[in-house]
């Protein structure tokens, strides 16, 4: 049995087809460049019909939003057209026998963690993608969880600080402070208030990751927002323990990366808040599948269908 | 086809026969009083034999804690000697053929309510329970969540409120703040703070239906109580909304109660919180078993054992 897995991501498709092994027959890459709606369509129509030669079972294919199951259309806040995509209708056209599944990013990165990352074996574990934005793939009994409209996980809305603040607005609470983009918003804004800072994270156009420079250079600013952030990433951690009561948590996402090795640190503000019972048999871990969760949970899906 | 349920609270046990429909054929109260450990158990079992003349099909039965599934035992942390108790081959050697169920109170409030209450109807939907401690029954695309240990829901550890403060070291930052003992504790200490303060809250025993009855005689302290009351009931059951994506959250628990007045509040901090999709997708209610959640909860899971 093969499985054609495809992950659209913001900024590139990455397609492969895998054995049930976790084996990797090809892979495709395609940046997705300027294309937009019917275009983005295509291209993963295009990356089916190359990949047809080895002669695949089913195909999964990752978003980056939320997939509709009901009506099979999809909804991807950074590709234009994509509000409400007839997206599996499209693909099913070109994969003649092959059933099709479709499932949001975060969805996937928990299967693909599952199969063969670091959750391999558990019933009840929980990926925490901490990127330009905050989500959760929830992986809860044996069974991904979907809620009534296939929108769950969005963990990025969580509050964890009053009172309410206009920041909180667009994005939620915790995403605003703790997401790559909150990162640099919060230390951006610290410097520009702080008249005596002469440190580097005034400049426009700041990314998470030059605060993460700045922290190891012992610059005052990067070690508040870092330290607040492991206070936000531990408090939101405990409370996926408390009400989830899972066996691993999984970090990852661009930003885990650079916070990996704040892990310890996490885990021991986590333990500060989380149900203590529950705190005790779960653990916390980095992504071990990097950029490619995605990818393998598209797979695992696949083989699943 | 007849149900047995009992649900075992921390100071009585109540059991009933119920057809399919919800009617209830017999019931049958008996107060816990001084009784613990093996001599609760012993009450299950007679309650189990005095209904045996219905001639039930399964049994159910509700525990004020956790229900170990893997072993059959529970923990109930309000009956001394309920630490790892074996209820399940207790009830089974007087049941006869009958299967028996038993999950922890939380749970089978939220079966009960989609059972014959306020959730009827839905696949995705949460009770959250108000009392002396807070926790939350979780069904989520049509099953109850259980976890790795069955200890799922412990929502009274959800963090609301940095910095970490030692009040949240035993039961939890939610509880500590928005239980009924909670409001108890935390009215009487902004009483005792406040020099000019004249009113009831200063009293010792004081319990949080005295706080009520003082926030309706317009009392500073009990106004300013519940109001915060009223801000983390929004915010926790906006993280529910984030998390979960339900239909339904119902507001249960002896709380709620004198609370359910202030649910178009809760709605409405909700709403500034949440995830907003999902947020438009929700709707909270108060609970329509009141006490009876529970054993309605049972018979559920008796009819589905």
């Amino acid at each position: 049995m093969k499985a054609l897995a495809i992950d659209v991501g913001g900024t590139k498709m990455a397609a492969a087809v895998f054995l049930q092994d976790g084996t990797i027959l090809e892979r495709y890459v395609q940046p997705l460049g300027s294309r937009s709606g019917e275009a983005v369509g295509a291209m993963v129509a295009e990356a089916v019909l190359h990949m047809q030669k080895h002669q695949f079972n089913a195909v999964g294919i990752a978003v980056p939003g939320i997939s509709r199951r009901q009506t099979g259309t999809v909804w991807a806040p950074n590709i234009p057209g994509w509000e409400n995509y007839p997206l599996l209708q499209e693909v099913s056209a070109v994969a003649g026998q092959a059933p099709v599944r479709i499932e949001g990013d975060r969805s996937c990165y928990i299967m693909g963690e599952t199969w063969q990352g670091r959750a391999q074996g558990c019933k009840n574990a929980i990926y925490l993608a901490v990127g330009t934005g905050i989500g959760a793939g929830i992986m809860a009994d044996g069974r991904l969880l979907h809620g009534a409209a296939d929108i769950s996980g969005a963990i990025g809305w969580m509050a964890l600080q009053r009172p309410f603040r206009e920041e909180y607005i667009s994005c939620g609470c915790f995403e605003s402070m703790a997401s790559g983009e909150g990162i640099a918003k919060v230390a951006k804004a610290l410097a520009n208030r702080d008249t005596g800072y002469t440190g580097p994270l005034t400049k426009d156009g700041l990314q998470a990751k030059e605060v993460f420079d700045a922290y190891h250079k012992k610059d005052r600013i990067a070690i508040s927002v870092i330290n607040q952030c492991i206070e936000l990433w531990g408090m939101a951690a405990a409370n996926l323990v408390s009400l989830f009561n899972p066996e691993k948590i999984i970090f990852g996402g661009g930003v885990f990366g650079p916070a990996a090795q704040f892990l310890p640190a996490i885990t021991t503000e986590a333990a500060r808040w989380a149900q203590p019972v529950s705190m005790g048999q779960v653990r916390f871990e980095a992504s071990a599948l990097h950029s490619d969760a995605g990818l393998y949970g598209a797979a695992y899906l696949a083989f699943h269908a």
